[in-house]
Formats: structure tokens, C-alpha cells, sequence
């Protein structure tokens, strides 16, 4: 089977645009939409096969049977979805937005799940569009794709178009160097609720309680609170972007939080009692994940590796024993 | 006005040891104990005038008028502050402990609070005991130097005894390169409960919800969970005395962040409402930071400095005005 086969990105800001970058860069026949003009003119004075022209550029990805990458915010999704399915009805689709319940169910709304495999590159810089696009953005990244797809009993039949595009997704992550973590849906929601939505809410939060205490506060402040607050540095509009499309898993994510700190603060306000539950909890959580990640930012991952052979008899009990430990996943050729 | 003098310390572990270091590096007259034969055997190997007998080193520094620093962990200061009253009953005293109320009510049992001013070097590393002190620790580090025996009114007498010992804090401090920064027990303990004791109890609440997320969340963390999550690494049992000895600091602060994220998850529940109330909130609270603190780690501060001269038509309202501020202070000789 083979996966490779032209790329077409639609919206080619910090993550679409770097891609274009890295599939050209490695020989992948690759072209790519934007609404902007100044975006496309960048894009084709840097060399790019790139146009402004929506409608022709999906029939284009129509006629060479190219995977289209959704590289737009989630407000535009709607759109895009439907020029899509008007203009481009038989290619696969993937997306690289942070949340994928959302899209998932926007998909289902145009009729096009049976072509969609969602993905999630968790790579990107402080900056955004054409101009803070690079090559080898996704170098080491993971990028989770998503399994809904996949029956979730090995017995069912797995759709052979849906295969076809899952493993074509895959491809293209492997290609520009990142680490394919598979997931369903729901899961990496709930997984990025925890790590990352909720990182940032509890920064926000941070600051403001510490800016609450007035000057002195911030001048005590040192390197814990920087590092602790660093992402409430982060543009608003994105955190609100990130947060507010994933609000249920979200919501069970803080309730967990809100329940802990209330545990701590009733056992602070009573003298006989202490924080220890929590605070060894705590400490065992963060060494498990030093375990895994490394003790400091650049150490190897531990992340396990775990190669399938799609196709292949027992070839979805691995792809789920993957996904229950978080693992990356390359694809043997058949 | 002379502010030297001799210094003895008590209890050589990271911060008394390497403040030991310091002192004998620039000339000053100093020497120190410890309760273990091993630290004091180490410690007079690498060429420092340290005993093991606390009541002939107390007898010393009452004879030399040495400023005494307790060095010792908060449950040691009881036993500590004891002998002092005993032994060298007109030294004056400081400490190096991260919560001020309740060392300055411990001081105050003792019948020693006209002769105590608090002390906080807001410096530190992983490691602890001599094998771990150095010199320079201090450098740039903030160092609250507590202001509880200064008068409120500018119209009250300064007692000159606590004026005398004061001033020899400050000039302690200064001397082994800190930034001072003075304030009010209770306002310190405000203070750090917001920016330092929070944020270990958010790192670790963070840690455990991540962590009950399963291998697929750890797995997908990145950079900003390593960052918001460091400090759970921390040695639990320093953790829980950072935050025991200042419970009600710590409920204060922690009810205002349980509160902010109540709210904020009310509104994640709520399909019509958003977060921009917390999210604009933070991110203008760490902006504000940033402008004090510098973007990155190692950029010079903004902290306000200000010049003192003790005794001074108008010192004290300076003083207060540096508190109120969060400056750091120096003082003009008279």
C-alpha cells in the first residue's frame, strides 16, 4: 500500500505553512491555498505553489487525489468543510487544530466522516502566519491522529477508505519528522484538557491572585512564578480559542483541580492537619512523568514505540494497546 | 553610624553555610555551629571557625557583640532562640526562614522581639547541608529584611537598639551582594502565599489531575506542563513547610484562586459565556510582571531602589514608601 501521494494545505499560517515548507523541502508534490493575497504573494515569491483561488485549487486536489490539510482556525472550519464537499468530494481530509471532538463533529454535520482523520501537531512558536513559518517545525513533535475510524472490536470490518486515509495522515506526520501518538477523539481532548487547557487556566489564575497581593508580590516574584505563569503570556485570543472549544472535557478537568485545592485549603485552615496527601501525590505525578519525558526539556522520551502492520490479523488490538499507553506508532509496509 | 561587626551563625546548612562562606570572603569577622559533628568537622576542614558547643559559641557572641543568625529549620528555632536568651542575652538576632509571622511569634515567647529582626534570602538550590554551600549563592537574590519593630507614624520614636541591629541586617545582606527589599512579616507572608506557597499547591494539584488522565496525557505533555509542573519536584517534605508554617497566608490566597477558577469553569459550562474576564486578567497580570522582572529569566529587573539614611528627618515615611512599592533599599551612611 502505498501512502504517499500530493498534499494540498489549506490556510497557511504558522502550522499549514510550515508544513508546505518541510513536504516540498522533502519532495512531496505539495500546493496550498490562503485567503490572504499577501500571505499567497509571500508564499509564491518564496516559491511555493500557492493561490488564492479556493474553488480552483480544490478541484485541483480533486483531480490528483490529494489529502487536504485543514490549516485554518476552528471558526473557518465550517467553510472550508463545505467548499470541500462541493469541490473536492472524494478526497481525504485531515485538520491540524487543537482540539478534535469539535472538528469531528463539524465533519459529521457536512457528511464527510467517512473521509476524515483528524490530527493534532502539538509543535508551534510564540509567533504566527507565513512570516514565522520554518522548516522542521514538527521535528521531534508528537502529532496525535486520531482512531475513530477503527472499530473499536477487532472482529468488525475496518472501512478500506477510511484505512486508506488514516494511513496516508500518518505518513505525512512521519514524513516531516514528528511522533505519531494515535488517540481517539475524545481521549486526546481529554488528555490536552489536562496538560495543556488546564496549564493555562491555573497561569491565569496564578497571576492574577499573585498581582492581587500589589507590588510587593511581583517583586518577591522568582523563577517558580515565572515558570509557573509563562503561558498566561500567551495571546488571549489563543487561550480563549483553546479553552472554549473544549469546554466539557475542560470543566472535568478543573473539578478534579477545584476539589484538590479545596482538600488543601480546609486542611491548612485546620492546625492539626497537613498537606501531605496531596503534596506526595503530587510529587510521585511529577516524578512518573520525569520517567517518561525526562528530567529536564531535551533528555529522550520513554515514550513507547510500537510499529503495526495495518491489514495484518491482530493489527487493531495493537493500534488500541497503543493508544491506552500513549505510545508512538510507525507503520510497517505491507 | 557603624553597621559591621562580628556575625555568628547557627546552623550550616545551604543558606547559613554559604552566608559563613561569604562573610569570611569579604573579610568579615565570622564564625559559626552546628548540632552535627560531621558538618562541624567538614566545615573547619575547608578552613572555617565553626564548633559543635553551642553555649561556648553563644558565650562568644555576646562577648564579641556578634550578630546572630539562626540558620535553623523553623522546628529547630524553639530550642535555638532558648539558648540565646540564655546565653547571649544582648545579641542581636536574625534568621534566614521562608515565613516570618510565625518566627516573629516564636521570637516573641521568647521575650526577644526587641532585639529580633527577620530575615528572608529568596535564594537557593536543589541540594542542601555544607557539601551543598558555595559562595556567591546570594548574589542578586531578593532578601526581605522584616520592618515590624519600625514605627507605623513617622512622629514615634525609633528604638535605637532595634534601629542599631537593623541596620546591621541590611548591611549584612548588602554586603554579601542581595537586593534587600523590606516589609512587614505579615505582608511578606502575603506575599510569598501568593507567588511562591500557590504556586506549589497549584504545581501539585496540576500534577495529580494530569497524572489521573492516564498514560495518554503524560504522554502528550509538553513544554508548558514541564514548566508549570517543575516545582512539584520539589523534596515534599520542604514543600509542606514552606506551606504548614503559613496556612493562613496560603487559605487567602488559596481561596482567591479556587474562587477565579469556580468562575471560570461556571463559564466553560455555560455554551453562551466565555473566559475572557480571567484570560485578559492574567495575561495582563504577567505583562505586568515581565515589566518588573524582565521577559526572560536573567534580564535586569525594573524593581525600584531607594536610598535610606536611618535617623533622617523623614526616613521611616520613606521607608513605608519602599514597602508599599516593593523596592529594594540601600543605606546612606549618616
Amino acid at each position: 500500500m502505498d501512502h504517499s501521494g500530493p498534499v494540498c494545505v489549506l490556510g497557511l499560517g504558522l502550522i499549514g505553512g510550515s508544513l508546505l515548507r518541510d513536504l516540498v523541502a522533502a519532495g512531496t508534490s505539495a500546493f496550498g491555498w490562503n485567503r490572504s493575497t499577501a500571505t499567497v504573494d509571500a508564499a509564491i515569491a518564496d516559491g511555493f505553489d500557492v493561490s488564492g483561488d479556493l474553488v480552483a485549487t480544490l478541484r485541483r486536489a480533486e483531480k490528483e487525489d490529494a489529502l487536504i490539510v485543514l490549516g485554518v482556525p476552528v471558526p473557518a472550519l465550517p467553510t472550508m468543510l463545505s467548499a470541500v464537499a462541493e469541490h473536492a468530494p472524494s478526497c481525504g481530509i485531515t485538520d491540524v487544530t487543537s482540539v478534535k471532538g469539535e472538528v469531528l463533529s463539524l465533519v459529521e454535520d457536512h457528511g464527510l466522516s467517512d473521509r476524515f482523520v483528524g490530527g493534532h501537531p502539538m509543535a508551534g512558536t510564540a509567533d504566527s502566519g507565513w512570516d514565522a513559518t520554518m522548516e522542521g517545525l514538527f521535528r521531534g513533535a508528537v502529532w496525535v491522529v486520531t482512531t475513530d475510524g477503527a472499530p473499536e472490536l477487532p472482529d468488525e470490518t475496518v472501512d478500506a477508505t477510511w484505512l486508506r486515509i488514516w494511513c496516508r495522515v500518518v505518513h505525512l506526520a512521519v514524513g516531516v519528522g514528528a511522533a505519531v501518538v494515535p488517540a481517539r477523539s475524545a481521549a486526546h481532548d481529554g488528555a490536552v484538557a489536562r496538560i495543556s487547557h488546564l496549564t493555562h487556566v491555573l497561569a491565569e489564575s496564578l497571576a492574577v491572585t499573585a498581582d492581587r497581593g500589589g507590588a510587593l508580590s511581583l517583586s518577591l516574584a522568582a523563577s517558580s512564578f515565572r515558570d509557573a505563569t509563562r503561558v498566561a503570556g500567551t495571546e488571549p485570543g489563543l487561550v480563549r480559542a483553546m479553552c472554549e472549544n473544549n469546554r466539557d472535557a475542560l470543566v472535568t478537568a478543573l473539578d478534579e483541580t477545584i476539589s484538590l485545592l479545596q482538600q488543601a485549603r480546609a486542611d491548612l485552615a485546620a492546625p492539626d492537619r497537613d498537606i501531605a496527601g496531596l503534596v506526595d501525590a503530587g510529587h510521585a505525578a511529577r516524578l512518573r512523568y520525569e520517567a517518561l519525558a525526562g528530567r529536564v526539556a531535551g533528555e529522550p522520551s520513554a515514550r513507547p514505540y510500537i510499529r503495526l502492520q495495518p491489514g495484518v490479523s491482530g493489527w487493531l488490538e495493537q493500534l488500541h494497546y497503543a493508544e491506552s499507553v500513549g505510545a508512538q506508532i510507525a507503520l510497517l509496509e505491507v
